[in-house]
Order: structure tokens, then sequence, then C-alpha cells
């Protein structure tokens, strides 16, 4: 039997309850023992919960208490999180967290601390929620080099721009009925200003290219500049706008950033809706690989923190290995990074003026808005920025993918 | 340094060969050592290539040579392969094949010698070529009871059915155009005919629930009947005809088939196009996940069998547990399962007679075709085969997911 400590009573660490105790045959043929719920940390009690007697508000009980073998966190934010998991890991304690802001902060140095003490820290749940995509980077993806990951990371958005699209509604509108139905906060900025997809595109990137990437570093741009305009446009083209969080190579320079981007149609990541997440990975030899599901919610993030759980009973004395050099790798700057634009000016603008900034363009006409809209050629971002000066007012641009 | 004997210089083998030799570097990160391949066993010779001077005729050669310490199986076929790999197992070599018969047919055995011997046998490019899927089942949703799977695991008949739904092409114009890309065989009935993806659900069904599935107990039909009309009609009603392997659980009891399906095209399979391939997981935690790429083709099949061997190699002296019990599973009887039809009847059958068969139904029509065409409320296969013996001379018949 294997006795784990839950910290964070919360949606996820309830959650993470839930799985093991609902599916707790399953789970105990998986990892070869059978797996309870000691101790559960929070601040608050829990009167009436069937839980409530394992319930303890000081981690100095978890700490010395020696039937504990794996520490599950789910607290969120860095702090007490950090001092709490390094505690785990330093005393032998195996570690599964779905905290992405530990994770991107101190994954380098936790990943280090498991190694040298023969335990694992695990954190599939940091990313995609239930999606399995930590894994397949780490433990599947293995004779490939990878070139390129690009991710719908956060459902929050993801709806808001879905409804969007279907109902032709504004960002206002869909921020509201995103809050109503409880996906979005009421002070959406993690979510809306990609905060949040930032900081899971800097644990993939850390991951698919073995080196700290620090999330500081990734040009970061949410989608609320993204109008019922922009969609309409969008459509015209048989295109989808998607807040995209995106790493890759080109002749070995690396790229990062997070951004509002427009997909094809027939990109596999265009047709992600609703809160779904996906993961698209480019490997040298695998070619393009995605994976899909529900990237947030209790269960499913519960379910990969659980999974997380069954592989550190399963790895018992053995370190799965995950490679991540603490080294903080230099992004390059993605002004030197090529690509195509999509751009709105007002009705006034001449071609003219437009062609000597911009330089050959594709006009794009929408019926009912009364604009200069187009696309530009393939240009390096820092000469699009130049031209965007050159020209005159914009009224909004979004990168093609 | 690891040495891999390749059974088979076929298309799979040169592939891994080929992964194997560029991605050297990467692949020895990971698995913690320099693994490079000793010897090629194919009946045939290779002048010219670099690998010539590793090419043998005899396994004996590969069995009596001490320092092999991973056989690559991609000979396809049940036998010889099934001889070779029982030998290299029980002479203690783990074994990666990429070989679905193989698999389906002896999994449960080979995976238990694997076991017993603490080496191992893994099988990720027997399924969906590169696509993670056999280790996302086994090692990642495990902590989740598994209640579906479905999958576009024939990467031909959708190439077939997409063409076919883009073009409005015919089943045989479609099958001549895959024919000359080199996607079908000249005889194609392993494709068409739904065999290749009934070996691949029995494989998936065995491992998500963790019990034998025998291939010849899965009721499978192919894409031989789908016409042009089909696939209009179908759009029409805004789906999608997939051919799908499914496997499903409800109330206890387990189902199994392959046939073609009408999914609403918002089903995350529907936009899955061309040769890609897919596998839809639903658990009880996770609920919805997808796993999507290249279901097949030389380099992405490879990276699945080349992962394998990084994985033998990290696990060298440690069995990756696979839940796989060889008492066969009894699949339960179709004609319980319920679910809604699409049917298509001559013009002429009459209102009255479609009701008094099939019970209230809901017609479709598409302009230019003169027929009957209507889908069915729920219900029993069983009641529905007995309605339609009853109705009359039916054009075709697809059933709903």
């Amino acid at each position: 039997m294997v006795n784990v400590a839950v910290l964070g009573y919360g949606t996820i660490g309830s959650g993470v309850v839930e799985v093991l105790q609902t599916n707790t045959e399953v789970i105990a043929q998986r990892a070869g023992e059978e797996i309870a719920v000691k101790y559960i940390l929070d601040l608050r009690d829990f009167p009436g919960d069937p839980n409530a007697d394992k319930v303890v508000h000081d981690y100095d009980i978890i700490d010395k208490d020696e039937d504990v073998q794996v520490v599950v966190e789910c607290m969120g934010g860095v702090e007490p999180a950090y001092t709490f998991v390094k505690r785990a890991l330093l005393n032998g304690r195996s570690v599964a967290t779905s905290n992405k802001e530990l994770v991107a902060k101190h994954g380098a140095e936790l990943i280090a601390i498991a190694h040298e003490k023969n335990i694992n820290f695990l954190f599939e749940a940091s990313v995609g929620g239930g999606i399995p995509i930590i894994r397949p980077l780490v433990q599947c993806l293995t004779a490939d080099v990878i070139e390129e990951v690009s991710g719908i990371l956060n459902g929050t958005t993801n709806y808001m721009l879905t409804r969007m699209k279907e109902e032709g509604i504004s960002f206002e509108e869909a921020l509201k009925e995103a809050q109503e139905k409880g996906y979005a906060e009421l002070h959406p900025e993690a979510d809306v200003e990609g905060y949040d997809a930032c900081r899971k595109i800097a644990i993939l990137s850390s991951l698919a290219f073995g080196q700290q990437v620090d999330f500081e570093d990734i040009y970061t741009e949410g989608i609320t500049s993204i109008t019922a305009e922009d969609i309409r446009y969008a459509t015209a083209m048989n295109k989808s706008i998607k807040l995209l969080g995106n790493s890759w190579r080109v002749d070995g320079k690396i790229y990062a950033m997070v951004c509002p981007m427009l997909l094809d149609n027939a990109h596999p990541l265009s047709g992600v809706n609703d809160v779904f997440n996906a993961i698209f990975v480019r490997g040298n030899m695998v070619d393009e690989t995605m994976f899909y599901g529900k990237g947030a919610g209790k269960l499913p993030t519960a379910s990969a923190v659980a999974a997380d759980v069954v592989d550190c009973v399963k790895h018992t004395g053995k370190n799965i290995k995950i490679l991540w050099n603490p080294e903080k790798l230099t992004l390059s700057d993605l002004g030197d990074f090529e690509r195509q634009y999509f751009v709105r000016m007002p009705a006034d603008a001449e071609a003219k003026a437009i062609t000597a900034a911009f330089g050959a363009v594709e006009m794009v006409s929408v019926e009912g808005i009364n604009e200069k809209a187009f696309i530009t050629g393939v240009m390096k971002e820092s000469a699009f920025n130049e031209a965007a000066e050159k020209a005159g007012h914009i009224i909004n641009r979004i990168r093609l993918d």
C-alpha cells in the first residue's frame, strides 16, 4: 500500500482524491500496489466531506510521517508550493503536480533533485489538463529531433474564439458568456492576455528542446484585440483565428511566441473548438502528430495527476529521465523570422501607399466592411513592423501560420 | 553501446536503420547509451547500400551473437516473424516490432515471455504508425477506466473516402487514384475490406480492456459498398463517412466492430482527412482524448519503432508492465446494441411500408438523387436487421456513430 498526501483541496486536488478513490481497483492493477490518500493539506476545514478526517493544516505533519511515499501538489502558484515540493523531494518523496507556474519557474531544479535522489517529479497535468502531452514528448517521441510544438493551450480563450466565430459576437460578449459559464474568471487577464498559454509553452519548449526556456522571454500577445470583424475576414478566407503557444526550430535557431494566428481550415488545430485543447508536435522523422482533449476541468486534469502518481509508484527506486537542462536557452529574435501577415487599414488608405510600404499584397474583402484589408507576402517581422509604421493607421494585423 | 539486429530490410526496416543512424545523438542522449545497428536480416542482398555489410541471411548468426541486446522485427506477417521474435525473447533479448498481424495473434504470449524474462516486448508502431497510441493507453491513461476506443486506423481507405468527398468520385476511381499514388496495393482487400483496421482495433481493444480480443471475433465491414451517392447524402446531413475500428463498454458489456460510420462533422474524428490516422479514446475520468498523425509511411512508422528501441534500452533489466490477459474476452452480441441507421431505398418504396418496418424515421433528400432516404430512430441492430428484411430492397445502410 502506497500512501499519498494531497496538497490543496480545491478543484484539482479534490478531483485527484475522487479519481484515486473511484478507480481504486484499476489503479492498483496498473501501479502494482494499492494507492491510498492519507493526508489532505489545506488551510480550510471540510466538515461533512467524506475525507474530512484526512485534512491537516500543517505541512510538518506530512513531512514527518515516513509512511507518505508520494506527494501530490495542486495548490497552484509558486509559493508555498515550491517550498513544500522541494522539501518533499529532498526528503525522498516523489511528487506529482498540476502547477504550471511552479513547473515553468522551477521545473529544471526540481527535476534535477528528483534525479539525484532517484525518485520522480512528474507534471503531466501542468499542460493540457487531461491530454497526455508531457509523457508523449518525454517518453514517446524519443527517436525524433523535435522541430515544432504549437498548441491551443488555453480553453477559455478557445471557447471565446469559437463563440465569436459561431455567433458573430464581440470579444466583450464572448468574455461575458465565458464568465457566466464559469470558464473565465472575473479578472480574466491570465487567460485573455495569453499569460497562461505562455507558461505552458515555456514548459513544452523546455522539454522539446531539452533546455530551460524562461517564460519571461517569450513574446506574448493575447486575444483582446481580436474583433468580430477579424473573425468575419478569417471565415471569408477559409481560415480560423486561434490563440497559439508556439515554439519552433529553423536552421538551428529556436523561436517561441504566444499570439493569435490565422490558420488554414485544413490545419488540424483549426478544428479544435470550444474548451478543448490540442498540441501539435512536428518531429524530423514522425512528421506531424497532434494530441487532443480536455485541457482543463476537474476530473480530466485530476486523471493526469493520478496517472503521474501511478508512474511514481511503478518507478519506485527508479528515476524517469527527463532532459531539461537548467542552462537558459536564448531564444532567437522574432524580428528575423519570415511569415505572412493579414492587415486591415481604413477605407481611405491608398493602394499605392500600401504597395509602397508592404510590396505586392493580396486584397481581401468582406461584404459590409468598408476597409482595405490584405495579406502581405512573406516578410521578416522587423520589416513588417517598419512597413506598418510607414503605411499609417493600421486597424489590426494578425500573423498567418 | 547497445547493438540492435533489424529483421526485414523493407520499407519499415530500412526506415528504422535510417532513423537510428540519422538521429544517433539525440537517441543516445535519451536512451542513456549509444545504439548501433549490427545486423540486418533479409533474404536479399543490398549491394551498394551503405549498410550492405550488415546484411545476413540466417537468423542463427544473430541468435548466437551475445552482443545483440535488442531485436527489431519489421518483416510483417505471422511467420517466420513469430518464430524469430519468440526465440529472441526466450534468449533474453528485448524486441520492438511494427507487425500488427504478429501482435494481434501472439501479443499476449510474447508479452508474458518478456515479463517472465524481465525484458521487453514493445509494439508502438503496430497501430497508427508514428502516432503514439500504445504507450498513451498503457502508460498515460493509467488512472482511467477506458470506455471507448475508436479509430481511423487505415490511411488508404481514409484517403479514398476523403477524395470521394472532395471530388465526388466513385469508390473505383478513388481506389485507382490511391493505387497510382502508391497508397493502395494492387490487391487492396486488406485495406478496403477492413482487415487491416480489424487487426489494429483488436490490439487496441486487448490493451484498453486488459484482455485478449481475437480479431476473428470482430465484425468487420469495409468500404467497398460506399458510393458517391452515400457521400453526397453525408455531406447534405453535415456528416462524414469514416471507416472506424471501434470498441466500447456499456453496462459491463464490451462490443467491437469495424465498419463505415456516419460521424457528425463536430466529432473530432470527422476532420481527420487524407492518409492521416487518429485514435479517439474515452476514459471515465479524462473524458475525450484523441491522438492524431501519420498512420503509415516509412519514417513516421520507423520513428515509433526506434522510440521502442530507446525504451528497451532505458528499461534494461526492467519489464514495462503491459496488462494483456491471455484469457479470451467474449465480445457481446452486436445485435443487442442500440443506435440509429441511415437507409437508402428505391424511389417507389412506400412511406407506409417504411414506417411499418422501421417506425418513425427522418427523411433525407439530396437534389438529383431520386430515392427514399431516411434516418431511423434508435434501435437494436437485431431489430434493424429484421425491419430491413421486412421493408424490401435496401440500396445501402450506414450506421450512425
